[in-house]
């Protein structure tokens, strides 16, 4: 009923709309529309009352509500179900608990800011107020190695959902950076919970730097980052750009069901930055420079080692080896 | 000092030992031996007292409990954390739930009796009192397409314990199960936590069916089960089973952490059952009928369909196609 009362005054705006004709057209009592009202003004809306005119929407906050995120969202399942937090240690541990706990498929955890942001390998992600940080739990009936294919299908929606602003040509560090001309702009983190043959959850994890300025970053990392608003030159909506994500999620997600891995390794290598660069990889097993060349069908990084041989790296760190990098 | 107390008095059973004596050696007051011996008793513990001869142990619980189970257990890391529950819904749950506190590698949660037991694929796994029902958890620093592998090194861990009882020649029905005589004895369920190229943690829930009889299954069951104490005829030490199980299974982790898949693998095959027997496998992909051949250097099954090929099976359940089955 809030949410209505809401899309009344949304509908309305720049003008009045009487209490009364809330109550009428909603079956609702005065004292309740005020009660909604208020509701939604301790939300940061902006809600301006004039004896005899009415109510009127002179301001939304800029939070990613559910009301804001949800109401319209063109997707089946991604987003539908949607909890919002202004502050969360990590989007990605709250909505494990939420998949231990059953969520169904989709179910998005958004938090303004994260307090303990995680990167891959539990490095620090930081994510001040102003950045779109959210996790989405996913339940595909795949085979848990598998797992590691959902990275590539995210960064391949991302920069797609990027690519709609001018000048966002994002790229893809492997396996799951998102950079802009050498600076990271976001990053993907896939957990996965899953048997011996069979996937209990994912949850996809996605962090962009969307209306950040270069101090909102440790003065270490300001020269390898950067952000949506910074490259545009103007704030972009988080609204537009998350709901964007999602239908794009949605979209690469159903195509690797029902399609496979190649569509999504065929759209991936249009994206795949650093091609043909000197780079250093460190994994576990080693390190060892080259350049790279490619992935392969399984999505391993084809690095040409420096003594001319081709080599399969299945995880690990690309390092540009030309000076300042993501 | 309620374990030192305890050590004492197992030392010197089927003797007293003065209430004098423990308070000199363990530089304690009357009042305290009085407590541990009380808190002895409550878990189980039956000590007589008489005046001027002190106490005397006459019978320990029919319980793994801590003092019981870790004292002079010789391994490094598997079980030295061990916490004991007389009811659990699932013991992998309560493992996952302190793996995702940072319990230590080889953390042990073991349950007198499981109200929710799994099995692979949430399949119900019966759990009352008498078997042993534990999970471990471990951070091998691998990437998570091995996690698959410790559920073999699981198996083998497994029945070369058992092997050690006389008739106790178990089988391994690929890919989780311990069976005897076609009936199913114990079986494994590995679960993972990871990232695209992480291991958080693997909880590794053994349950065995040991001094349980026909009755203590549903009568569905019945047929297709087996009990350590159904197959020697008298009940055996739950705890000396559990201390060689958890030796055995640090044995072969470690063995996996160095020598890699393939000792494993090697091992593994000497107690494949069902091996050269016409077989149905079932998966999500579909459904083959042919004989069992053996297993790759992957651990996928290797079946002989009836048109000749040979298919490679790298998830699935196997059915025998004549009569009755574990």
């Amino acid at each position: 009923m809030k949410a209505a009362v809401l899309g009344y005054l949304k509908e309305r705006r720049p003008d009045y709309v009487s209490g009364e004709e809330i109550c009428r057209s909603l079956d609702i009592s005065r004292t309740s529309v005020w009660k909604y009202v208020s509701a939604l003004r301790s939300e940061g809306y902006e809600i301006e009352a004039r004896s005899r005119l009415g109510y009127r929407l002179v301001g939304t906050p800029d939070l990613l509500l559910p009301d804001e995120v949800v109401s319209g969202l063109d997707t089946l399942f991604c987003g539908q179900v949607y909890h919002h937090h202004l502050s969360l240690s990590s989007t990605n541990s709250t909505a494990q608990e939420l998949a231990r706990s059953g969520a169904p498929e989709g179910t998005v955890v958004l938090a303004e800011e994260q307090t303990g942001g995680r990167g891959r390998l539990s490095r620090a992600w930081i994510s001040p107020r102003g950045g779109l940080w959210f996790s989405v739990v996913l339940r595909p009936n795949v085979l848990p190695m598998r797992a590691p294919e959902i990275t590539f299908l995210a960064a391949v929606a991302c920069v797609q959902a990027l690519e709609r602003y001018p000048g966002l040509d994002a790229g893809i560090k492997w396996p799951n950076d998102l950079v802009w001309r050498d600076r990271k702009l976001g990053g993907i983190l896939t957990e996965l919970s899953g048997e011996f043959d069979r996937i209990n959850h994912v949850v996809l994890g996605i962090g962009i730097n969307v209306n950040l300025g270069l101090d909102d970053f440790p003065s270490g990392l300001r020269s390898v980052t950067t952000s949506v608003s910074a490259i545009t030159g103007f704030p972009v909506s988080r609204r537009r750009l998350l709901r964007e994500l999602l239908i794009s999620l949605e979209h690469w997600y159903r195509i690797w069901l029902t399609g496979g891995f190649s569509p999504v390794v065929e759209a991936w290598k249009r994206f795949h930055c650093w091609l043909d660069r000197p780079v250093r990889v460190v994994n576990v097993e080693g390190e060892w420079t080259g350049t790279a060349v490619g992935i392969d069908d399984d999505g391993a990084l084809l690095l040409r080692t420096d003594d001319g041989l081709t080599k399969r790296i299945i995880a690990g760190d690309v390092l540009l080896r030309d000076g300042e990098q993501a």
